[in-house]
């Protein structure tokens, strides 16, 4: 068995507006003992995703809030150590809400076992959920046409950089919205997104409208707020929204009001504005996987993962990620697989 | 030939907020000669929609603005008078924008001729484009199940007093929100609805919660505002909002910011919000008018019309359709049919 010491990021206060260090506590833990029909993981690879900051708030999201004092909920990849159930043997890579530390006894229905061969990274980004919203949420909901003009907000980031390399594989004109110049570089000249536009710069409804002269079909919406208001304006008939996140407020006080335009031009420009979650389509997450891989494999879409060494920087990168400075999927490494 | 005079309101001047008999003129023209391929048609009913007042805005809705000097552009049931078209005889009822005037020559094409044997009031209303807009909107849109809560907004209108009844006769509890007690009371007295919220009164998302106490799967909205507000923090997950109308809006003079929970809630419950336009449909229109049709033959849905008479009164009318003074399918007799 390894180390007994088992390192965990305990909530020891709920923010109200910016998420930071300060409401984080290191603890150190025994060592857990999966019980009945639980699993014993060492975490590989610990996801950074916006809606861990949702789950912080009291209101419940599509999961309970994460209470003070718990170990802070997070997916995660983890190498099997032990089991106490047939379906998972000592080495197996499975995934599931391990949460912020270096080891956690799972019931083994709540966790899903990876195919090996592929890179840790690629299974919890292009191959991992991130991807799986990105590819579910753009030709299930999006249903974008070729030809037809697509926008994703924070481009830059995990979903938004694989839904805009989709668009493209599609045949779409492909725009995206990311803070910086740097990043949006990197969306034309790396991800082949046909205009990028630098939110921070201002004036993004005038750079979309010149970005998108035949207006927007769809729009991959991560962030809500000024380019969602934007969009709208934009939007062409029977447009389609995915309602994706609401990255710009979840760190806000208290709610904004909507944009303008709802319900106006939803109903005069027959829009479609909808939300989704990604295991709505878990029944059909393994051809998605085989694709992803396919297009990644073939050079067709590019992963791009931000990696922070050790558990200890997990809750600087959380308030990092909502400063926006990683390009793709941001992932603390907590372990090595052994395999 | 009838009488050469064609009485016509003339648009004079926008309005900027309530729309009233200030902006319009009654002009006497002469009787229109049908060109080639065109049909005359003796103006029956006026339909008076709040789509009317949208039409009257600069801003192009799904059909370009009225224009000042304009004949108001209205849909009316007409008998032909006069067919330069073999598809039209004197004597057929047929609808289309015949505008507010007492004669109009029209394109064959715009028309649709009404089958005979209905009363020309249900042809307009239940039977029209309010009927089939309730039809559509709800079931293709709303898609209720039997069980579900549907909540519509404007319930006592031409459109929410038909959907109403078709969510009871799907099997769903029926909420309306209407302006009033003795609405209130007609809906649930006449139209079976389960509930019925006075948004007059105040406190309407805790009569709505009430009312709803196992949340709301359908919203059919009609007045955008404060009802959409309310709905959206009740809606269920997978929640469907039918983006029909937002008559709250339509006197504004300047656009309202949109509800809070726009992006927000429809992400963490997977809400879909849809616009649509009732024509999106018409390839279906004869089997959903024969279906209404069957419905009020046997009281299964009751018709609600409110009549004015006289082509003189419409712009009154249309002002009291903002103050909510109607009760169903608000119209204007300007002719009776001679058949």
């Amino acid at each position: 068995m390894p180390s007994a010491i088992n390192r965990q990021w305990i909530l020891s206060s709920r923010p109200t507006g910016l998420v930071g260090p300060e409401h984080f506590t290191l603890r150190e833990g025994a060592m857990p003992v999966p019980g009945p029909g639980e699993v014993l993981v060492r975490t590989v690879l610990l996801s950074l995703d916006p809606a861990n900051r949702a789950w912080m708030s009291p209101t419940p999201t599509y999961k309970a809030p994460v209470e003070p004092g718990d170990v802070m909920h997070g997916f995660a990849l983890g190498e099997v150590v032990a089991s106490n159930d047939p379906a998972f043997a000592p080495g197996d890579l499975a995934d599931g809400m391990i949460g912020w530390q270096d080891f956690a006894a799972v019931p083994a229905a709540e966790l899903t076992r990876r195919s090996p061969g592929h890179r840790p990274e690629h299974l919890m980004g292009v191959l991992g959920v991130t991807g799986l919203t990105a590819y579910f949420g753009l030709l299930e909901i999006g249903l974008p046409k070729a030809g037809e003009t697509v926008l994703v907000s924070a481009a830059a980031g995990a979903v938004g950089s694989i839904v805009g390399q989709i668009a493209r594989l599609k045949g779409c004109r492909v725009i995206g919205t990311a803070g910086g110049p740097d990043k949006c570089r990197w969306l034309m000249d790396e991800l082949g997104f046909d205009a990028a536009i630098d939110y921070k710069a201002g004036g993004v409804r005038r750079a979309l409208k010149q970005a998108a002269p035949d207006g927007i079909d769809v729009y991959f919406d991560n962030t809500g707020g000024e380019v969602l208001q934007a969009a709208l304006f934009l939007m062409n008939e029977r447009g389609r929204v995915v309602a994706c996140g609401n990255v710009s407020q979840y760190n806000a006080e208290r709610p904004e009001p909507g944009p303008m335009g709802v319900p106006g031009l939803m109903v005069v420009k027959r829009l479609r504005m909808e939300g989704f979650i990604v295991t709505d389509f878990y029944h059909r997450r393994e051809p998605a996987e085989r694709e992803l891989a396919a297009w990644v494999a073939s050079g067709a879409v590019k992963a791009a993962e931000d990696i922070v060494d050790g558990l200890e920087g997990a809750p600087v990168a959380l308030s990092q990620l909502f400063e926006g400075r990683n390009r793709g999927k941001l992932l603390v490494r907590v372990s090595n697989p052994t395999a």
